[in-house]
């Protein structure tokens, strides 16, 4: 690992190196992060309002210890019925899937549940606003890709992974920003531009 | 308890009887399935995509008995960010929270929270179309009231609770139907029509 001496005495870690780690470990977690903070920022400038949904679970047991607390002894996590994200904008709606990948040459459809496909099919048919967003963590590359675009390839093509030539060809590039971290409307408004 | 002897032989309760006890004992419940059981109808008609989101949970504790097995050990309620339901329905995005009362004489907004309140009131704000359903399951009386005339009786009003001829007055009766057994898209077609 590579320490940086800064002037104040302060020592930096390489923020590369630091952040390799980091996503190696917490897969899925670092584009998560981005995306609610995004979100917070777009709710706080009242520019959006989408949320993360909470993790679906199956509660099993359930203890009283008091009247007024409940602790959940034993629960298991389901498989989610619909995308992680939405909410409106623009007097719009907006649903999407975020996922990360460690694979440098493509997104493993296996990653995607089948219902989920169809929900974001469902939605960019009634005129949503539906689209995956996809990290390739070790290439720091992330990709919107349009519903509409997604289905085609999967209805075309008979593979259980999408190269990233074809999101470099056919989705956008989101790059990163500070303040949003991830300013993924900006490309929304492409999208609902075009339509 | 009364039982009634059908032809064939099965016993069946009494329905009512049966009703009452179990909306007694899980109150909350039974407005829930409602919606739950018409909002899946209205996904099977292909009419609106509008779903409930899971509860927020608050994980403290995760067990791995296996590799590809988790189990949740100690985990907490927590209050959720935003409402229990939305969705897309004809373009728009929906946005409800649904709640039930015993009071036969109003509607405690205790049953609310503060950020949920807002939530709502920000969907409004934005072109999102947010209301509330509530149920006097008593008085089996179940109301759609509009966001915009829901913060209004907060503003104007320095009180606890709604009173239920406020609901009779100013929201939408939803009447009991078959199929959905809640049919409130048909109130929301009201609202978007008169937008």
């Amino acid at each position: 690992m590579i320490e940086l001496n800064y002037p104040n005495g302060i020592k930096k870690k390489n923020n590369n190196s630091f952040d390799n780690k980091i996503s190696h470990k917490n897969r899925g977690i670092t584009l998560e992060n981005e995306i609610n903070s995004s979100n917070e920022y777009y709710r706080e400038v009242e520019k959006a309002y989408i949320y993360k949904k909470p993790t679906p679970i199956k509660i099993v047991k359930v203890d009283y210890p008091s009247r007024d607390k409940a602790v959940i002894k034993e629960a298991y996590f389901t498989i989610p019925s619909t995308t992680d994200y939405n909410g409106l904008y623009k007097g719009k709606y907006i649903d999407f899937e975020a996922k990360e990948t460690k694979s440098k040459t493509s997104f493993p459809l296996s990653n995607i549940h089948n219902h989920q496909i169809k929900h974001l099919e469902n939605i960019y048919n009634n005129n949503g606003i539906s689209f995956l967003i996809v990290r390739f963590t070790k290439l720091n590359e992330t990709y919107l890709l349009e519903t509409n675009i997604f289905i085609d390839y999967i209805k075309n093509e008979n593979k259980k992974s999408i190269p990233i030539d074809f999101f470099r060809e056919n989705a956008y590039l989101i790059k990163d920003g500070y303040c949003p971290k991830i300013d993924y409307l900006k490309i929304v408004d492409k999208i609902i531009g075009g339509i």
